[in-house]
C-alpha cells in the first residue's frame, strides 16, 4: 500500500457521513438491472437529502444479480452523472477475485467508499480466515483511494463481524479501514462498535437507531427504509448537526415509528410494490428470485399503511 | 424445453448412481485453481472407483472461487480428458445470470450432470421464489441435456429444498429434475425423500449413509470424506450391487468408522493436508480463505490418526 495509507483517520476528507439510503434495485423482465429507473430513483434519494448511496447491497437485491450486471450498475450510474462520491457500492461476491474486481470497478468509476459482505456460505470461520480474505482484497485492489466498510449482517451471512477482526484490520490498514454497517439491530454492538473504534465509521443499519448512533459517536445510517423515509432522515441528520437536539429527537420519535411500521414487510417486495403504485408503474413491482412479490392481501394493507405513513412522514419533516 | 423433457425417467442412461467424490480443489499460492494437480486427483479418485466427480462443491471450495475460475476448472478437465459423463459440477451461485453461464460451460464441456445451491443470502424465501429460481435457470440454459441436482445443506445455506419445491419442479420438469444431495445429515429427511419420489436420485452427503440409502431406494453418495475413503466406498457399492449384502455390511461398518472419525476436522484444510503429507506435496495444504489452514498441533494429531484409518480401510477393501 502506498504511503497514503497511514497516519491520522479523523480528518479524511473521504469518510462518509450522514443518512445512507440502501438503494433498491428496479428490474427488467429478464431481471436485469433498469438502468434507468434506478437512475431516476437515485437522483430522487439524493433531491431528498441523502448524503449517499448505498447500492447493491442486501436492499438491492446485489446476491441475485450477475457479476456482469453489478460491474454495469456501478458504471452505469456513474458515467451517467451520479458523484462517485456520492456511491457506496456493496461489492463483497464472497471469493476473492469477484469482490477485487467489482472493488476496483467501484475505484474506478470514482466511488472509493465500498461496503464488503463477508464470505457467507462457511460457517464457523476463524477471524485469522476473515482477516486473510478482507486483506487479500485490499492488497490485490492495490488502491490507496480505497475506503472499504465492513458489513456485519449476521442474519443473512451467519458471519459475524468480530471487534477483534475490525482491531486487525485498522491496525494494519488504519486508513483503507473506514467503518461498518452494522445490521445486527443489536444497540448494544453498534454503540460498544462507536465507542471502542474512534475515528471508525459506525453506521446503524437503520434509521430508528440515527440519532443514538450519533450521539454514540457514529456517523449516521445505511438503511432498506430509507428509500421512502429519506427525507425526514435527512432532516434528523441536520437537525443534529445543527444542535436543534429538541428538533431531531420530536423528528426521530416519528422516523422510528414509520421504520417500525415498514419493517414488517420484505423491504425489497413491500417498498418496491409502494413505488411502483407511487410512479404508477407496475415494472417497479418485480423482484429478483429467490424473492417473490407480495401477495394481493398483503400488499393492499401495505399500500394502506403507507398512506397514512407517507402523512405523518410529510408532516413531521 | 424440448421433448426430450418429459417421459419416463426411471430408465434415463444418464442418471448418476453409486460413490461421487466431492472434490477437493488444490490452489496455487494466488489462491487460484491448480489444474494440474486437481487432473491428477480426478483420476486417482476414478482409478479408486468413484462412479463421479462432484468438483466445484462446498468441498471444493467453489463459494470461494471466482466465475471464471470455475468455468477454468471445468473446461479444463473436460480439455483434458476427464469425461463429462464423469462429472458432476457445482454450478450454483446465488444469482440466475452466473448460475445459467456456468451451467452452460457444463453441459457444453460434456457435463450434464450439475448440481445447483440454491441461493442462500436470503432466507426465509418462499417455494413459490426458489421455483422460480430454478425454472429461470432451467428455461434459460434451455438444453434437453441437462441434468440438474438440487443442494440440500441447511447449515451452509439456511435455505432447505422442501418436498413441496421438488414435487413442483419434477411435475414440470421430470427429465431435467435429476436429483438431490441431502447433506442435512438428517436420515429420515433423505429415506424420506428415496421412498416419496420414485426414480428422483437420491444422493445422501456422507458414506456413512452409503449403503443404508441404496437400501431405501437412494442412488449413492456425494461426499468429501469420498477423497480419502474411495477404494473402501466403492467396494461397499459394488458389493450391494452385486448382492453381497454382508460384505457390504461389513465394509459399510468400516467405511461409516473412518467417515466419523474424520468428520471431526475441517474436510477442505484437514483433507488437503492428508493429500499434503501423502504426497509429499505442501502446496496441497492450501485453503482459500475464509477457511484457514488447521494449526501445527490439530494437524498432528489428524495425520496420526489418518494413518491408522488408512490401514483399516485398506484392509477392509
Amino acid at each position: 500500500m502506498s504511503k497514503e495509507d497511514s497516519g491520522g483517520i479523523e480528518h479524511d476528507p473521504a469518510r462518509l457521513r450522514g443518512v445512507v439510503a440502501a438503494v433498491l434495485t428496479p428490474v427488467d423482465k429478464e431481471y436485469r438491472p433498469d438502468l434507468e429507473r434506478m437512475l431516476a430513483h437515485c437522483q430522487s434519494l439524493l433531491a431528498a437529502g441523502c448524503d449517499a448511496l448505498g447500492i447493491l447491497g442486501t436492499t438491492g437485491e446485489a446476491a441475485s444479480q450477475s457479476l456482469d450486471d453489478r460491474v454495469g450498475v456501478i458504471q452505469g450510474l456513474a458515467d451517467h452523472g451520479v458523484p462517485g462520491s456520492k456511491l457506496l457500492p456493496g461489492t463483497g461476491a464472497g471469493n476473492l477475485g469477484d469482490t477485487v474486481l467489482l472493488t476496483r470497478a467501484a475505484v474506478e468509476a470514482g466511488a472509493r467508499n465500498v461496503l464488503v459482505v463477508p464470505p457467507y456460505y462457511y460457517k464457523g470461520v476463524s477471524d485469522e480466515g476473515l482477516f486473510a480474505f478482507y486483506s487479500e482484497v485490499i492488497e490485490r485492489v492495490g488502491d490507496s483511494r480505497l475506503r472499504l466498510y465492513l458489513y456485519h449482517i449476521p442474519q443473512n451471512t451467519g458471519v459475524p463481524i468480530s471487534r477483534g477482526l475490525i482491531a486487525r484490520l485498522l491496525q494494519r490498514y488504519p486508513q483503507v479501514t473506514a467503518g461498518i454497517k452494522d445490521s445486527s439491530g443489536d444497540w448494544n454492538n453498534m454503540s460498544g462498535l462507536a465507542g471502542e473504534f474512534p475515528g471508525f465509521g459506525v453506521f446503524a443499519g437503520t434509521e430508528q437507531y440515527l440519532l443514538k448512533i450519533l450521539q454514540a459517536g457514529g456517523v449516521g445510517c445505511i438503511s432498506a427504509s430509507v428509500n421512502l423515509t429519506a427525507p425526514l432522515a435527512a432532516s434528523v441528520f441536520r437537525a443534529w448537526s445543527e444542535g436543534r437536539t429538541e428538533a431531531a429527537e420530536r423528528m426521530q420519535h416519528v422516523l422510528t415509528d414509520c421504520r417500525k411500521a415498514l419493517q414488517a414487510y420484505s423491504f425489497m417486495a413491500g417498498q418496491k410494490a409502494i413505488l411502483a403504485e407511487r410512479l404508477q408503474d407496475p415494472d417497479w413491482s418485480r423482484v429478483l428470485p429467490p424473492l417473490a412479490p407480495l401477495e394481493a392481501s398483503q400488499q393492499s394493507t401495505l399500500l394502506a399503511l403507507w398512506a397514512d405513513l407517507e402523512r405523518r412522514l410529510h408532516a413531521a419533516a
